[in-house]
């Protein structure tokens, strides 16, 4: 694919939301091949369904309050809280007060584009 | 290294603040092998040195009002704002208005550890 020989640098503000489930939509922020940042912003209640994937993620707190379950364990996160879950690690979110989460993956998503 | 072989999450509220230069600190957040989140923390007038290394990085900027440069390119960013810098690619901030940039590496800054 062309868009992966270069790192790719978006105008963020005019990217378009992708709704992902009841409650939450996606705006991919940038990427490269080895890297993509994307921003997941959540009604109160919204689910983000447990699930896996080969990509390392880190998902920081933007806002909002959520509890976050990574592999066995789960926790209450607030604003400036991090997960971390690794290559086919389960993980899942619930949102129990409105809020935005920055989701970065290595490598990047291709099926987010 | 002990701490590659298993990715490591931390408790970021309690992590030590690294002092960069005159008017930014870091605090790493969370980190494996292929990924590591840092924040970085600005009083008006830090300055990010240009630099270059091998690692990809994408920078958000959480909060504050910043110039940055990435290779030729200079714009100034505010609270949202993203920019992504490949391999190798040379790159500096300066702080117009105190606040906070998320960067993301890949793969891990060991010499950040």
């Amino acid at each position: 694919m062309a868009i992966l020989e270069a790192p790719f640098q978006l105008d963020n503000n005019s990217q378009p939301w992708t709704p992902v489930a009841d409650g939450l939509r996606r705006q991919v922020l940038a990427y490269g091949p080895d890297m993509m940042l994307v921003r997941v912003e959540f009604e109160q209640g919204g689910i983000g369904a447990r699930h896996q994937h080969v990509h390392t993620q880190i998902t920081y707190v933007e806002s909002g309050v959520f509890t976050a379950t990574v592999g066995e364990e789960t926790r209450e996160m607030r604003a400036g809280d991090v997960f971390y879950a690794a290559s086919n690690v389960w993980h899942s979110v619930e949102c129990l007060e409105a809020g935005t989460l920055l989701d970065t993956f290595s490598p990047m998503r291709e099926d987010f584009i």
